[in-house]
């Protein structure tokens, strides 16, 4: 049914998005890479019109960063949304990472069907991997002491607290997990970690080695950096406002990290066929 | 607040109930036990309305078994549903595992206050891990070979095959899970298990050494049996009607264990301290 | 080069032993075995002189239990070590398990090669897998508590005791290893597990549900298991006299399982795997 | 008995060891280290010839690197080894790291004690923690794809390849492992890790997306390096020659990382640690 794909900018992830639809069959297009390591087997085009000819298009994530722009870091010359939008090919089927609201109205409005794999979980889980791994890598090269044996608290237990609380405990840190319900720490238990309440784990903040925020809010307070050890390392993985008072942090001259978007700069082809495998799951939803 | 707790009925589990609930101060009695090894600190007492005069009434799981008696398995006398609902304190808080639509339904006429432990979450998913012990125990016993290096699938990642599949993974096993949402095949590859989907996992059935089924529905129906192997284990840990056809099984010669309410027979002082923390939970969110 | 093997008594490993060295290749004689379920693959004889004229000659293990006839525990008729060694072809490769140094003797003394392939330390590590699954299943059905946030203490860090830390440690029991040599306490801590030194252990052995031993030597005297607590259950895979002074626990009124043979009892084809893996390693080495 | 302290030399390791020598009673004087940042606890002196009166003196690792200074990169004068030798206390206990032969003579024939800690078995299996938490933290950021998923090879099973496949094994990599021996092999398939002979692993090489050498001898020649894949990573974790052939490497556009001293520069504070437990050790054999 879908024969020919467009892949229109984005990073490198991108590149492995298309790769991978060309070994499934496809005919990819590139759009947006100014490099000589392109593939051999994806058509890199500078005509962007002919891109937006396909039977599927696929923007990177984000989709732009200033709602005006197409992300296209490979490129000097610049797109725009509104551009993108008024030549695609009205049957095409659109996938995009965090396509904000404005552009989906637009779209729907076109009648152009559109999809975000960004919302999917089955993407979010499988990020939460290379998220862990990311997590590792700072927690080794930014403390004087191993992993194994050290103390370490992770507050959360969703799909990033699950895959690093795993990784934590098989390389042998005493890992500590905060969770709000009970059914939370009973899975916490039951996978051999030592299960805290948030109450529990606020008033033994100054007990660990490293302490991994996974909760997208402001969980680390003034109030709870204050009774922090200076030698605890505090890596943040939660998104946007992040859970850390940074201000405060810097102040009390704790080491903070605040460790954004690991999948991508971290294993930019692991997370690539991630994104590549969910849009394969949502075409086969499609037919 | 609460300051009486009256045990009555059940297995072994209880007594380790009453021993954990003394253990946090409170005043128990027990009935139903009519042995010699009760802990000295509870209070044995063969006078049941007594006993239904505390404030809190801890009943077993099942409540009952046939609808009109408690299960008292370790005394000779019967103590019908009725009786124990006309006289009881009606300002005790009682617990019970499994209650039935008709016992809830004449106690909240009463206006007794009552909450079924068997319904919660937290301790569904800390029952998983003796669950999944004994399934373990089984598969050693009942096959030639070690679980090391067998090939195994599990059925279902819900509690028990969370639970299950990391068991078998941590002792060797190649470790294959089924299930029907991507989340869940994300989730089980995240945890290093191979994920398959229902219908891959339907038409690799004669592949494995051992099969575990944790899903409460028929999923290994005739057809499904045909395609097995004469030498696979297959070890049904789904409740009430199962998920084996087991006369198809027995005609095709297949080996089959139907393993129930695994955690009170493999683990008793485990499950008990299990509900004896439910009951715990359920006291704080009372307050 | 060799071309037939027989494979002469022992119980249902040999005649796994048997099937696979017929996969391989071989023809191949069973003896000893008078049962249904003999593999059509290999040739089940009677006659014990036209077995004995093959290139190898495959022993049980032990080859003989009382030093006068062979272990043939599946048929009446005896044969005698001694009648065996005048029978065999002298050319023959002879291959046996636990092979007395009297027996050794003889077959020297007539210039026959033979090899014991219970010394190899391939085959001893191997089994140490069925050993450590055969424990676990002992310690679940032998104990009202599950493994997972058990006490256990494993009492040496040889070949077993690895493997059954490692599989203790992945069930999530709290995993204690006592080993004299410093060498050794700092593998078990590298491995994730409480290192203890064998004084430190002998003082603290009233902390453990499980204790397992697997160091050949009286190690739990009257001394030390007066010190025990009554629950604790023991758990002793010493071969031979065995690690523990049985008659002072029972006075004691301590709860001990001698666990013996565990390999060929709780896995006999995959200990019969291991077994022919072992020839299969000599073979190669003979050529 | 011993009651004064001196550590003299080296970096941040050995500070490490100051702390905790004087955290067990010692008292503890320091020179070498001129820093702001000195534990109060221990004194740190610029006169040498009063450190040198200690009755333990500890030297650094290595003691020295040209044979003729001291190793004390955290001070501009330089301490030759004839001076301290010449000024060492006659009664105090000397401990070094790679103490040379020829420095081990002259103290031997002063008649001055001394000892070599990383000789020891015990540092050197510790050790092996944070050189596999480094190769780990190698992979992570040297790769564009994740350890999870990743097929590995891990040359050679001694300390550091235990250590290494059993975190890569953790974190979810397909972990091969290569070694000599039988009973290596067996050892190997116990952890669950797949085995390869050497001349298996030098035919598969080309399958691997990293390989981790732990040999310390020339096992990645030319002709193995030939056979590999361009986008395979190399790990060398092998002291001094390193078992990969550097030149053929880079020819071949191989990506090759030396991975030297890891455990000093990944996890120093652990590192000192283990150094400090190692001196306590011979300590008490020494009473």
């Amino acid at each position: 049914m879908f024969k020919t794909v467009s892949v229109i900018g984005g990073d490198l992830r991108q590149l492995t998005v298309a790769t991978e639809l060309y070994n499934d069959g496809f005919f990819v297009n590139v759009y947006g890479f100014n490099m000589d390591s392109i593939p051999q087997t994806v058509h890199n085009t500078i005509d962007i019109k002919a891109a937006l000819d396909s039977d599927i298009i696929i923007l990177p994530v984000p989709v732009s960063f200033d709602g005006i722009y197409i992300n296209t870091p490979y490129i000097d010359k610049k797109i725009s949304v509104e551009f993108l939008i008024n030549n695609l090919n009205p049957l095409s089927l659109v996938f995009g990472g965090c396509i904000s609201p404005g552009m989906s109205d637009t779209l729907t409005k076109k009648g152009i069907k559109h999809k975000d794999y960004m919302l999917r979980d089955e993407l979010a889980i499988r990020n939460a991997v290379p998220t862990a791994e990311g997590a590792i890598e700072i927690a080794i090269s930014e403390t004087p002491i191993t992993l194994h044996n050290s103390k370490c608290l992770v507050l959360g237990y969703g799909k990033v607290g699950k895959m690093l609380a795993k990784s934590l405990d098989a390389l042998g840190a005493k890992t500590y997990v905060s969770a709000r319900k009970y059914a939370d720490l009973a899975l916490i238990e039951g996978h051999g970690y030592v299960p805290l309440s948030v109450s529990e784990a606020k008033s033994r903040l100054d007990e660990f080695d490293i302490i991994f925020n996974t909760v997208p809010a402001l969980i680390l307070g003034e109030a709870e950096l204050c009774k922090m050890r200076r030698d605890t390392l505090i890596i943040d993985l939660a998104s946007k406002p992040g859970g850390v008072d940074f201000e405060a942090a810097k102040e009390l001259g704790l080491h903070v990290v605040w460790a954004l978007s690991l999948p991508g700069r971290v294993a930019p082809v692991t997370a690539g066929i991630i994104i590549k495998d969910t849009i394969t799951n949502m075409l086969r939803e499609e037919v």
